[in-house]
């Protein structure tokens, strides 16, 4: 039978890998790659987030690794059969090393791999107290002077920060701080997180009013505790912070809100942490330092000539809290992206008088569209019905090489342009200035490559292709009392002026908190060094510090979307736990710094 | 091959019964049912809670319901393949009726019906917007003046029980007030949850400190939003008042805290409910009232001479709120249940000297046997493993008529206590007085029958046993200044008598919110009608006034344990929905009333 034979071959392949690996011979098991392939792995052999390429790069990463970190025992994994599609054969694998277990995703052409995707899932010894190994709860049996769960609790939250030590400190408490924070605490890491807020969540509920989640609920679930089946396809952000308020609660996450960092500094052994918490001065000194604060943290602000002079309001996008108070008012919204979008939208159905500046070309994407083409494979209802759950969504992602990722999503984008024709004339036809990034690759390889430079349309794209919001094409230049002129001299008289202009590189972060030496030791954050638009070579491989040892010593930097922040949140944990265990995490192919920011 | 006999063998009975129900044949139908054998209805065919028994019983439930709610298309469940162990056939069937859609789960014996379990599960027109029904969240598009969700959510708070009037009203916030509460969200149903306390969850957070559930997690879960697997083996008290409280807002319940019924009354169209909200008089005018305050919800307080002149404290075991005040006092605690147990080794484990009155025999069994023997093979990692999920539990342990099921028991109970021999030789060498349930078949069929008798051990037993809470046999008779006294003439010296005395019939709630009258009418709540001790006959066939229509028109009672409060509020949501919507709900065998308390 056709299964059973492809079911073989696998099992021949991995044979041979294993049979390589440990005979120790790197070039054997170099042999079994692909001339075009990639071995992505996720902090299993490299304790890093590392993409090596052909035969060559597996060589040089083996040569390195093999010895120190044991990668073997290769599987297919049990439940799941091996499948061929197109000349390719997809197959699940487990695995091990000398210090974990993982498991995998592996892909065959000609019997050969073509991707490999390996992935450590726990630390042997350090698993995770969860299913079978869950704790009991009640302690059986009396004893004297019990203490209670609550108590422990309790005693835990008034110790932490004071008179014990955290080994981690998170700055930021939105989802990426709080699913860190949840994987952290399962694995019994003591941890802190900062958070400015008085509330977690609120770092959603602070945003303008009309704000929803762009990805669908099926991409967007934390660990642990899935969102319930009743939930809504995109959430209100009110919704969000609901969720992330009682998650970081039942999740039993030592979360300061109202706490900032004033200054952090690293010795070589520890970090001294200044920490303002609700005008208490305390002094954390954790070994690990994790900066949450958010890829759309620290927001860039152009400076303008007669700014101080402007008699209405000028906000960034961050600090717009919706319309309400703009009825009837004149208001200019500088910047063509997300943001830029859902704030116009909210002031025109508010009845204000709204005018969009775009600076540069936009990439538009239908939400309809992009869920159907882009994302519905993989999260969706229907993939859930086909089996496909998100942890094995996840992996799938993962598994596919960002070299080559653009080849698959620009087929994807091509069919969206086709489906969608009519709406992008209509936009053209207003005026509005597209583009479907560099290499006709779309929005996830944009999100990538910069964070940046599109919009998921879920309704302002109509209301500038009807003229409902004035669209302007130009750029800033300087303010007037009443107006902000752009530099061809288009005077925009104005109310208010909402400066969606994006935010910066999140080791602005570093330079703030510790110091512009730590940020540029650290260099740029995000990005894949794919020599595109705001996104400079060279090829980077992984994105720029992101969930990885970076060139500062015990500081490491989380966030993304709430995919992301679930997905990649495992990895960051288990390189914490295993650094406060004392495991040896030998790190291959530390990443460079190119670019200051 | 054995398995398509199997299957063809179920598949002739379900074609038999859809021909002969189409056929509106009654008598055919009935003859397709063994001897001996039972059907049991919940919600589908009968609107009501119902077991009728051998084919006469089934004559008769369908010669009243067949032609006005139309089950039919019974069909093997897809993916689910009927399997023979000891001569009996299990199938998972679905059906219809006119009015919704059902699963239920099907045993034959020599290809003729033994158990049939039917249960609604949706109303035709009125599905849950779930999974793939769920909402959209973000109104895509943009419209003048949009409300966001948290805008709909708090004019809604706003307005229900003053501008607009909920459908029903729940009284009592605990886990069933909150399952309801929730299902009738789902369902489109406007309801209130009036609880007394300051915060959802506080029905646990207030009890003695050292209560854990006694129930293992995987039978505790509500619907929608299972505990993560993490979550402890036996949760403890404050972790599930968080959970409650968390869940209460993430599902959107419009729960008043701190408020309290003063006065309900039915005039035959609609309830007038007079509300203590926080000090703020509130009357409500629900069509539904539901009684959801819990079976250990009203104290049984024993009325002793003496005791307005005792100089210590007495409490209910509902009152008592852990050891910490009492180390080094004198301690007695009347009864040997659960709480008597619980509190007696919180007591011991803080220094108190502590005494046991037993009064009766009482039935104990070791958790970790319980959770093997008795609970294991549908609650547990090992069934999830096995495919056994929640909801399939659930119906499982649904389809064994209650008729029968000490029949399935006994031998459960009888492996326990071969299994714990020695450990029952030293309860009895201490003085202890055991019982198995008047017929041996333990602590599932004493729930069910009385809701009492019994003690979980996690360890107060050890303590009766190497006397370090000495016990004694005997009946309060009166107090004095310092001791309570015995029928026997004993005096203990206390400084804190608890007086673990359980808890009245739910009835009883009726009396104090309603009138008398209306409790008398609707009589005793719980029980089976066993005639064992305290649950009188006639035999019932159900549990007495438990999630389904009473004598007192749009009263109803829930509650229960985690699993019952999870299981059934599905039927009670239903059957309220129904109402709403004024579908046709012609009930068969509406209870009678034989006893008043």
């Amino acid at each position: 039978m056709l299964d059973s034979t492809v079911t073989d071959r696998t099992q021949a392949v991995l044979d041979d890998l294993n049979g390589a690996l440990a005979a120790g011979d790197v070039a054997g098991a170099a042999r079994l790659f692909a001339a075009d392939s990639y071995w992505r792995d996720l902090v299993a052999v490299t304790w890093n987030l590392k993409t090596v390429e052909g035969p060559a790069g597996v060589a040089d990463m083996l040569s390195h690794q093999l010895a120190q970190t044991r990668p073997g025992n290769f599987r297919l994994q049990p439940g799941e059969v091996p499948a061929e599609e197109g000349g390719v054969i997809t197959a699940w694998v487990t695995f091990e090393t000398g210090a974990g277990r993982g498991w995998g995703l592996m892909r065959l052409k000609e019997d050969r791999i073509w991707t490999l995707l390996t992935a450590l899932q726990e630390l042997k010894g350090f698993e995770e107290n969860r299913g079978k190994r869950r704790p009991m709860g009640a302690e059986h049996g009396a004893k004297k002077n019990r203490v209670t769960w609550k108590e422990k609790r309790e005693a835990e939250a008034a110790s932490l920060g004071y008179d014990t030590q955290p080994y981690t400190v998170i700055v930021g408490g939105g989802q990426g701080g709080i699913a860190l924070g949840a994987r952290l605490r399962q694995l019994g890491v003591p941890t802190i997180i900062l958070d400015k807020h008085d509330r977690p969540g609120d770092q959603w509920r602070s945003r303008y009013k009309s704000l929803c989640l762009h990805d669908p609920i099926w991409y967007d679930h934390l660990p642990y505790i899935k969102f319930p089946d009743n939930w809504p396809v995109f959430t209100p952000k009110d919704k969000v912070g609901d969720w992330l308020e009682m998650y970081t609660k039942v999740m039993e996450l030592n979360y300061w809100t109202r706490s900032e960092v004033t200054k952090a500094s690293f010795d070589g052994d520890r970090w001294t942490v200044e920490v303002n918490r609700d005008g208490e001065k305390v002094t954390l000194h954790p070994t690990q330092l994790v900066l949450a604060t958010g890829m759309s943290g620290k927001p860039n602000m152009p400076k303008l000539p007669g700014m101080e002079n402007f008699k209405g309001v000028i906000q960034h996008s961050s600090q717009h809290q919706g319309p309400d108070e703009w009825t009837g008012k004149r208001v200019v919204v500088i910047g063509s992206n997300n943001s830029a979008h859902d704030i116009c939208a909210a002031l025109w159905e508010a009845d204000a008088d709204v005018t969009m500046v775009q600076r540069s070309s936009t990439h538009i994407v239908r939400s309809d569209s992009l869920m159907e083409i882009g994302l519905g494979a993989l999260y969706s209802e229907e993939a859930l019905a086909n089996g496909v759950t998100t942890e094995k969504a996840d992996m799938i992602f993962a598994s596919l090489p960002y070299r080559i990722m653009h080849e698959f999503q620009i087929p994807l984008y091509d069919k969206m342009r086709e489906r969608d024709a009519e709406f992008y004339a209509g936009l053209e036809k207003a005026g509005f200035k597209l583009d479907w990034g560099d290499d006709g690759s779309g929005l996830f390889m944009k999100y990538l490559r910069r964070g940046s430079g599109y919009y998921i349309d879920v309704g302002a794209s109509q209301l500038i292709i009807d003229g409902e919001v004035k669209l302007v094409q130009g750029q800033p230049d300087h303010f007037e009392e009443d107006a902000v002129v752009l530099s061809d001299g288009t005077r925009l008289p104005a109310d208010l002026v909402v400066l969606a202009t994006g935010f910066g590189s999140m080791n602005g972060w570093a330079a703030d908190l510790i110091s512009q030496e730590v940020a540029d030791k650290v260099g740029k954050v995000w990005g894949l060094g794919s020599a595109t638009t705001k996104d400079p070579g060279p090829w980077e491989g992984e994105q720029r510090n992101m969930w990885k040892p970076t060139q500062q010593e015990n500081l490491w930097f989380h966030g993304g979307n709430l995919h992301q922040s679930r997905h990649y949140s495992l990895y960051l944990a288990l390189q914490l736990k295993a650094r406060m265990e004392g495991l040896d995490t030998p790190v291959y192919g530390l990443q460079e710094v190119y670019h200051l920011s």
